[in-house]
């Protein structure tokens, strides 16, 4: 825990940060690889059971185990030491089939992904509030006119709805990317000292000890970087959606605003000032995450079939990953509950250019009667006609050119947001039909 | 290309730092927009096919677009002014239809997608044929034991079958994780000024662009990150091989050499030196691809409809990471084409350690005699006595425990294994049945 | 060279991306260090002279370099291969001393240091230049009232000349930590094989080839992580000038804007656009920079005495590193050269609030009068109103508050810079301190 | 703290890891404001007296300052709350004197300044005792001969002297720089609002700040960026010197241990095994490092006067570097201390390849007396001769060439370490200077 947990993680997420909770899942493996072992006649029945009686968390001295952890350079070592002491406790011959045949990396790597696990279906249930959140703003939202923006210029209208739909649409790809990875991510390490099996750890045993676990055996186990790109991706794409409302709250901009709890992102001195400080923890969490995931893939190559110190890189960084992720949702979705948007100020933003947002659709219409080239030019004086002497663009367009019917229509953001209601409701309709498989595989 | 492209890419590969191409892939682009736009009756016919007559490579003045590219920000601004210029002097009216609706990115992006998509298909043929390889090695060394190492230390024996099998299981993950994405990966973008569509755009030019390119229009865009992410995961795990047989080349372990090209390696002033200047190449390549992927996921935030900087930040580098990973698989190729294996060393080297990498398994048959507890510690006295005297456990052990049977059965590498050659044998399984998928999908 | 060579380097940072050029300085080396030994009478004088007339790069065949280089995976095998070739063709005694004692990476190394030297000097002048335009911008709008913002919300005024100047201030440092450093960066490696000298590598030696070719021998030789960190830092500051301008761009805030060159940025069919295609690579640059310093970082644990593939990823980075740094000032000069500087909009945009951001001034005033508490809670009723009503907090505060002299003070923001102009002055004189040294030392 | 703390940092950088550390660092900020605010006469004397009496972490309540953060966005905000609410219990009146003028930023990275200088403090003390073990360690090992390796090849003799002076060497070189940038690094944030200044925070009160906590004011801030390249080239220093002890703790190298301490690195069922479990953290953590500089350099660009997001990236990141480095340069020294070397087998080693690593110099000596072509031809053929029937070069050389004088001489490796000596001497040299330096500073 440091002293921005609550930010950059959330208080939902201090498991994250208990050395308790990898311990806890170590013990569980532990516990399940003796079951195992006795289910296939390896070890005797009894002695599982006194082995498995002895992995409950609160017979472990975890001070002891961190401190001695630098001797042996990894935590299942001294946890193996204090569980033989305690098996030794209840049943002395019971101790010797202990960890049998298992090596550090396998209770260490298999307890990671049991945390992952966790933590995995905890996200899948807030990516669900989430996009429920968003596909209902997008839907009430869904004729609220905005002008769309590149490389930070006013360009043409859209709509909020559609701009919330593609806040969405990404972390839908990767709801369904980790969907079709799951049986990768959650998969057992058991191999043994060199990886390879052994007598103790048979095909039989590890296909018990990964139903015991909910787990997978891959055929291509992808440790933890698959399920680190998942999460990086994530929290990117929540800072995207971070970086436009922070954008869009500018003092010059206002059209939506974090929601204003008492006491948050305000300034007694400043009083005009709401500041994005939710999105800023979104925004953090991106800046940081890539160099996380950079830091897993550096650590691929690892020597042999044990590496000298890349193994060790991962565990601090797939969990800091993971606290992240879980700062980056739940803040996410406080921020999309209690955002406010302004509807009014979008509609006058609209009107920032005095219609020069229009042109192109003018042009166009115009084109129809004096051809493409003559419409192109006469425009682009109106154009600066405009800008000049800070005329509306209609007005020009009215006087100069009296055939053109409907000039007004052509100045209505309704008539210019392109394909936005059907992308929403496209974005919509996937979300429903991903969610019901989501729930369904669920049952 | 830089002095290096040889080396980091492959003279196979000249065509990702060649300018012309993505110009290529954007003309083509361009003309298949033109095309679909005509069979939807939003332009004439026979003014499409003038357009994409003229977008055709040798009629451009790439020098001309790359010196203009700084005004406009991108490739598509001059490349469309070049190509106005080329229609109307074949066809003056039928100008006004080139990029229609279109923005740049649209062209840009979709043009990045083409050339991934050749990419991929190339290097899809290369890694059936590294895979083949690898294959074939596992299988011809089925039963070459060697000793396997974990913390750089020796510690029990493998074989070097499942050692090359284990080099090749990663990267048949990534192979599969391709063909999950493929459809996500290989998608048009072509959304007009703010993303949205427009009359120009409709969803059936959309399908028949995508159709003309062989390409998707998906629900979710995973733009350029998911391929990125299959890059750098390819190249860290060939990294990871090259690292393994730069440390098996070692003048003092000698397992395994790149193989001795004329020219290649070697020193004449230092004779005795075989350089593993592949292998270092492909860790190079690894060392650098987890930033260039890092790139990719800090250029995530995206600003609005369109970013100023980060949508710019993604060009170079995701050609960086197709050069890299190209540079990657075809030197991984002549690497193990041209691998040698020393398998007398291996056996050598199992020998160094005076039988202690066998104690373990000593232990376990003692202690059915005498007890675990005694075993254990008359093993470790043994153990102990083998290092101090520089005698080999097995003699030791037969002084000692005359009634111990078939004590040479003990320090035989083949009984400590473990399952080391089913593995081998069910990553060969699981290359032939990925393999078929591939092959028949091709067809 | 790439499609956004001019874009994201620049036309004059060609040889940056030309192969001869680190060939050409490799033969300096070569050239020098025969010199340097023939000083020493290790070699004959008169075959120092034919070496050093061997080493033009009219000579090479730089193609076939290339393509020889995987074999020996380095640049200075093939190269010293034809430099022994030529010399033998005009004295064939001569070629035994070519490159005599020496090894690759001496070559190598030196020669990118002879690279970073000259892209030094020019950097150097580029930044003398930059530094000279922001000081007279920032000189020039001393008192041009602006609104100072943070989290993008408005907060104070500050002057536009303070914001300039601090846009350079981190510029002097990075260029006061250059100065600091050069003797560390700008030195020979010169070790032979194993990098610790020999008979040939006398300490006279190096030295005259130091002096020789204008770098030192440093006691701590930094390779380039110096060098890379001061590029790295140079094209963040850059960015975050960059990141301002496009912010300062936004159609809803105008106050600054990239020079309109003819054709620049524009868009035909949006006449009201004006991206900030500048800022965008600039931007870019400073997406990509930090992970390019990270790949040299992740480089630093090489193996012994010379590593198998960290050596090797420094190259083609190290230049990329040059590469965005060039583009970075070049562009930056280019764009601080034609900065458009709206006054009149500064001015127009501080009176957004309605007078809020001087809330706290009155505050202060009031508290003389009735006691801070009653005047905190009064001003805080006040802001409510003046929101609400959309009334100046100006008009409210002359209304309730008669007795309080000069309300109009308070609401300007000559009043509210607090120490702007000083810091501007600073700033202005540290740069002409360090200008002058940097000159002193030309000289 | 997480479980790997006590592995990756060490027991000794608890504080670090601790909330209550930049809390109280925070209130030493707060406390030496108002101190030379009042002697400047800006706020009363005895008001500044009851402030700083309120600065005492134990009137704190972290938890609540910990869950408020979220609400402001930073520490400082519900750290002044408290603070205000302890003085107005002293003395109503004195709070409105607490935090005058200032704004958040200046607390909390002032606050972290003062984490950085005491970090700093004892990481010199810390580089002080390696520099001098390595020293020592050096200067013990002047003569002992080992083979130096390149690429992982055997390529001439060293000594371990002049590896372990090497060791330190960028060691020196990053305190060097440290020594540089410290007035830079070292110094107070206090600008206000929008960091320009304003009446309660005259340049006399900065100075007096600054004074107080033993900062200075820089022209330019380098703020973290400086610091944080030291702590990283630090780290990857350290990591280089553990990668190069983990490659000779190698089985089939077995130059140098890291020392046995009871429990450590050992396994029972593998008695054989030395694991490098200390260098393992020092290698986890050099891989880390670059990422997180990177993250920080990725946080330059911060948008106008305070970012929304990248200015709040920096907090974990800044102390996720001190925490790791920390663990390095603790464990380096524990690494160092314990270190055994077996000279024995490095000089065994010296003869694995039967004397070929010493042919370029039998080829010198021959090519006086038969021409260098010749010389070169014979020793090829020679070495071919040893290769093939694993006889020494010394026999062949002295069967053959029986006039050459002192045949063995040629085959010693005392004769073939060219400067190591000298090298070793002068780094020792340097060391000596840097130590001085830095102990007179200190007095």
């Amino acid at each position: 825990m440091t002293l921005y947990s609550n930010y950059f993680n959330s208080s939902g997420g201090d498991y994250l940060e208990n050395d308790a909770t990898i311990i806890r899942y170590m013990l569980e493996v532990e516990a399940a690889l003796a079951k195992a072992q006795a289910k296939n006649n390896i070890i005797p029945e009894k002695d599982a059971e006194t082995i498995a009686s002895c992995c409950s968390i609160e017979y472990y001295d975890i001070t002891k185990i961190k401190s001695e952890l630098p001797l042996g350079g990894n935590a299942a070592i001294p946890l193996v030491k204090q569980l033989i002491r305690n098996v030794k406790n209840v049943q002395f011959d019971a101790s010797k089939y202990v960890h049998l045949g298992a090596t550090s990396q396998d209770i260490v790597d298999t307890a990671h992904t049991l945390l992952i696990r966790d933590f995995m279906n905890d996200l899948e249930a807030k990516l669900i509030t989430l996009c429920d959140l968003l596909d209902q703003l997008a839907r009430s939202h869904r004729q609220t006119f905005m002008i769309g923006r590149t490389l930070l210029q006013q360009a043409r209208p859209i709509t909020f709805g559609v701009k919330t739909a593609r806040w969405m649409a990404p972390i839908l790809s990767v709801v369904q990317r980790y969907q079709e990875s799951k049986h990768r991510i959650l998969s057992i390490t058991l191999g043994g000292a060199v990886g390879c099996g052994n007598e103790f750890l048979t095909p039989e045993v590890q296909a018990d000890l990964a139903t015991d676990l909910q787990l997978t055996i891959p055929n291509h186990q992808s440790n933890f970087l698959e399920a680190s790109t998942i999460l990086a991706s994530l929290i990117g794409h929540l800072g995207k959606m971070a970086k436009d409302i922070s954008l869009l709250m500018q003092t010059e901009v206002g059209e939506v605003y974090e929601g204003a709890l008492k006491g948050k992102g305000g300034s007694s001195t400043m009083p005009h000032k709401r500041n994005p400080v939710t999105c800023a923890s979104l925004i953090a969490n991106s800046v940081r995450a890539p160099h996380l995931l950079a830091t897993l893939y550096s650590a691929i190559p690892q020597e042999h079939e044990r590496s000298a110190g890349l193994w060790h890189a991962e565990w601090e960084v797939i969990i800091d990953l993971m606290r992240l992720c879980n700062g980056s949702i739940t803040n996410a979705i406080d921020l999309i509950t209690n955002l406010e948007v302004d509807v009014e100020r979008m509609k006058q933003n609209l009107e920032l250019t005095n219609g020069l947002i229009y042109a192109e659709k003018v042009t166009l219409v115009l084109a129809e009667k004096i051809g493409r080239q003559s419409a192109h030019e006469n425009i682009e004086k109106a154009c600066r006609q405009s800008i000049n002497n800070q005329v509306h663009l209609k007005e020009i367009i009215s006087n100069d050119y009296p055939d053109i019917e409907n000039v007004e229509a052509l100045f209505l953001p309704e008539n210019s947001i392109g394909d936005s209601l059907r992308i929403t409701d496209q974005i919509s309709e996937n979300w429903k039909e991903i969610k019901n498989q989501i729930l369904n595989k669920k049952q």
